[in-house]
């Protein structure tokens, strides 16, 4: 390509509403142009990734043997009706109605529909493993779209639909899919992390997030670095800290506390650790009759360790709060504990509540508590002596850095992460709800076990930029780059020699398949150089008279601190080695 | 690819719904399957095709210095606000709201959308010429979708729009579109014609259609078979058919044709030629005040030949009839000619009114037209002599078959087509209502001069069925079909010899980079024959355990009536040179 041929258009300020680095530089390089809130023009620059991205994705999905499709951007209600997600969805569910009045959504995923062509078209056993996929516009209806291609409304997802006849096949599509997912990223050329994720109510251990690492991540990511554990926080298992319970040695003290209502400060006035302190939270669970009216209301206080943090997805796990719950009103509180939050606590109750225990706080001995008195707090407490064991015990907290990893292999260390592929088995959710089922080998219809796998195809342009990038600009990895090489003839307009040899490389290259551009726009050197440098294309040569006269030509690599002169004969070597040809 | 690894599904029966062929035999070939009214899936099968379409026209494009970007399905009223457009389309324009309310539309083109990157980002003559192009989901919520792919409601598109510094360089830029449309179309091995098309408000000749030849096309498409003459029926120039009036040589004689309304019971009850008879019909124009109340009416009498056909585009260009018509009232016609439709004449008015005679009309002498009487006709009508000359002589019917060509160079014929593509010069209508300046050599800002490309990507396949297609199913030109080869084996499961020399020839076909099926999913001959012909892969290559004994297999293209023996030995020879390789 030419520049000539081709649209560049940088912009010295990134505008005002962008956020973080990758969005700015996106704008700033011309990759994308806003046309709406969380709604991109994907400029020609920024095409060129997009699509470079997408072969990836289809010739290792087709290596993998999915099979590509495509389904509707505008999906008819119906079908998202017999699932209950037409309803269930909140407003990022963008619905329509046509000029009949017929609704409609936009879809934001294509579970439905592929899940409808499923029950018409696998009909028997022998058709199954199948797997489909397509790499499709999305619409998600963002309360507050930002970050340009990381939250945006409109994106382009791709997503992957397996259909199997058992849990066990459903398991190696799965594993298929993850090992697929394993290639594309490796092949992109970012740093990343599968991590194991919740599976909410459809169970199991088969949720895997890819992480792209990226220290402005939105998502805590838990790794063992001497082990190949690693989850996300949601799920990564806090195991105790203490190996078992200690005795009590001192005895139960109501501690004045005035205006301490923090662990952290309470610790800090009576000169105690942190670990020594115990958190109450409250929750409640409501019974609901048929009609939506609470008959029954169970309130629960959670303890975990001063230092801790309750994990909400965990809580969420604990037998009696698996229905969901919510956190206690003041007059429950008031209710229950006869004083305000800030000085709770699980000794002196005035109506019972079930007490759940983080598994470390169930080991502690002589901690510290409020003492449910305004202004004061307990030292000393002691299960068993003080209070009675807690109803139940159970892991409800974040991890943190330096725990040790559940699988006894080492110490955790926490990343941070932005989520750009999931794999996900889905059992029958979804043929269950639509009926899709096959005929067995005895010929009796059977549901379907599914999986989905989705890849953030245009988010996976901003989490690379988060990942990679400097001062100047982006460092695009070659597999992603707009351009793999850029030549920079300096002069050209004025010397034929600089002209003809910048030709005779960009036709060398070309004839090699190499992806270059021949920058021919005759812009001064700085700008030129600033342009790709922001722009982020890996490797560079320039062409310059004085540079010829001598034999040479400068390579630089994007992430090199200066550039390195290289015989004119030897320039497409060079490049082929750093182009691994 | 192999079948196994593949998605194939066809029908014996298409459904019900299914009206043209080329519907019912996508839906039989499992290309697409519908998941709403004008809403398809496209199913892998017909994936194929769709991204075969796609990939030559990016490839022209590309070629014809075009730079590819794309544009948001989902895109905010307010740019369609500026144009108009958003009011003044109709139901066809999806119209969205957002979370908060906010007017949205699905695109069905982008000219305002791309408009407004080009003012932002085109800002000097120096960075025009410019062609923006994308291949992107459309939408057009059309009250009767059918058809198929012909007339879907989504359906995917590539729409190109050009920007220029002034009239001469937006004709440069047209006819560069042209040219890389005649390479598509030609590449896509289908027989079309570029025929020139109505320019409407824009004016000029600059406006052509692609149109597929078919017999079962929606579109007459009119052409010189002697000359490069070519125009759609809109369009096409119809000259006067006698080249002087004639002599007056009969008297006006009021005749009765009791029960005779139309020129052809006429002409059959007085034993003349139909084309002595002329044709009435009676327009009316209105002129409104600020408020949308009619303050003056015109009415108009219309005069085509009896065997002609009155063409409303051409009546719309009549000076009086350019800011619209439409057909006169019941009343106004009592008033005017004091009798009902069906014996309406140009003579012995009862009100005034104005007269356009069709070219050739102004030349008859002699001829037959109603009385305004009911049951009676006049005969010997001549102009001058019975009636005053017409107010307006112009082209207002449409061309028939052996009409001669406006360029001199022979008759006209008649096809049917179905329009593809379309290069349309816009001027600056959208500039002028965007704003969308350029500084000029002078630094002083101008309108760009735009136009604008489309070629329906998906009808595409459509219009290539209802062309290519015979009892068996589709027969797909090499270069849109799903696969190019698909081999056969016969009994490879018994075979070791034959599955061996599918896998052969497979692989040495793979290698020479075709586009080749091997069928591996032990299908009967006779069902596996069926399932290709109807899918229609252009060539095919038998292998059974009796010919490979012979050392022969059998080739058959689709359009052969039998197969032809081929060495072992020969048959990739065979192949290439089928293919052109």
């Amino acid at each position: 390509m030419k520049a000539s041929q081709f649209f560049i258009s940088t912009l010295k300020e990134a505008p005002a509403d962008a956020e973080v680095v990758s969005h700015k530089l996106m704008m700033r390089a011309g990759m994308i142009k806003r046309l709406g809130a969380g709604i991109y023009n994907y400029m020609p620059m920024g095409l060129r990734v997009i699509r470079k991205v997408e072969k990836i994705i289809r010739e290792e999905m087709d290596a993998a043997g999915a099979v590509e499709c495509l389904m509707p951007v505008i999906q008819p209600a119906e079908l998202w009706q017999e699932t209950g997600r037409f309803d269930k969805m909140g407003p990022e569910l963008l619905r329509v109605k046509d000029r009949h009045n017929r609704d409609f959504v936009v879809q934001p995923t294509s579970e439905e529909v592929i899940t409808d062509i499923a029950r018409q078209e696998l009909r028997s056993y022998r058709q199954l493993p199948k797997n489909f996929y397509h790499i499709q516009t999305k619409f998600r209806d963002e309360r507050r779209p930002r970050f340009g291609l990381m939250r945006g409304r409109e994106f382009t997802m791709k997503d992957a639909y397996s259909f199997d006849r058992d849990m066990d096949a459903a398991g190696r599509s799965y594993d298929n899919m993850y090992a697929a997912y394993c290639k594309i990223f490796d092949r992109f050329g970012l740093q990343y992390r599968a991590v194991a994720a919740d599976t909410g109510a459809i169970g199991g251990d088969r949720s895997h997030e890819f992480q792209v690492i990226a220290d402005t991540g939105e998502d805590a990511i838990v790794y063992c670095p001497t082990s190949d554990y690693a989850a996300n926080i949601e799920l990564a298992e806090a195991v105790a800290l203490l190996s078992a319970r200690g005795a009590a040695t001192q005895g139960l003290t109501k501690t004045p506390t005035p205006g301490k209502s923090t662990c952290e400060d309470v610790a800090a006035l009576l000169g105690l650790p942190l670990t020594q302190t115990v958190k109450s939270l409250v929750l409640a669970t409501d019974e609901l009759d048929k009609d939506g009216l609470i008959t029954k209301t169970q309130v629960w206080l959670l303890l975990v360790r001063g230092d801790h943090e309750l994990n909400e997805v965990k809580a969420g796990k604990v037998e009696g709060l698996k229905g969901g719950f919510r956190f206690a009103t003041a007059g429950e509180i008031d209710a229950h504990f006869g004083c305000k939050p800030g000085y709770l606590g699980p000794i002196g109750l005035k109506a019972p509540l079930k007490i759940v225990a983080d598994r470390t706080v169930a080991q502690m001995a002589d901690f510290v508590c409020g003492a449910n008195e305004v202004d004061f707090h307990f030292t000393g407490a002691n299960w068993g002596r003080d209070l009675p064991e807690p109803d139940v015990v159970a892991d409800i907290r974040n991890v943190v850095a330096g725990d040790p990893s559940p699988d006894g292999k080492g110490e955790l260390a926490i990343q941070r992460g932005i989520e750009v592929g999931h794999v996900f088995y889905l059992g029958t959710k979804y043929s269950a709800a639509m009926n899709a089922t096959f005929l067995d080998e005895n010929g009796k219809p059977k549901l379907m076990e599914m999986g989905c796998y989705g890849i953030g195809v245009t988010r996976i342009l901003g989490a690379a930029i988060e990942q990679n990038h400097d001062a100047r600009g982006i460092i695009w990895p070659d597999a992603m780059a707009p351009f793999t090489v850029v030549i920079c003839p300096i002069g050209a307009d004025r010397s034929e020699d600089v002209k003809q040899a910048a030709d005779k490389l960009y036709a060398e290259l070309k004839e090699l398949g190499v992806d270059v551009l021949l920058d021919d726009r005759g812009e001064r050197p700085g700008a030129m150089f600033a342009d790709w440098e922001l722009i982020g294309v890996p490797h560079r040569v320039v062409l310059g008279d004085r540079g010829l006269k001598e034999g040479q030509v400068e390579y630089q690599g994007r992430r090199d601190e200066a550039a390195t002169k290289v015989a004119v004969a030897d320039i497409v070597g060079h490049l082929k080695g750093k182009l691994k040809l």
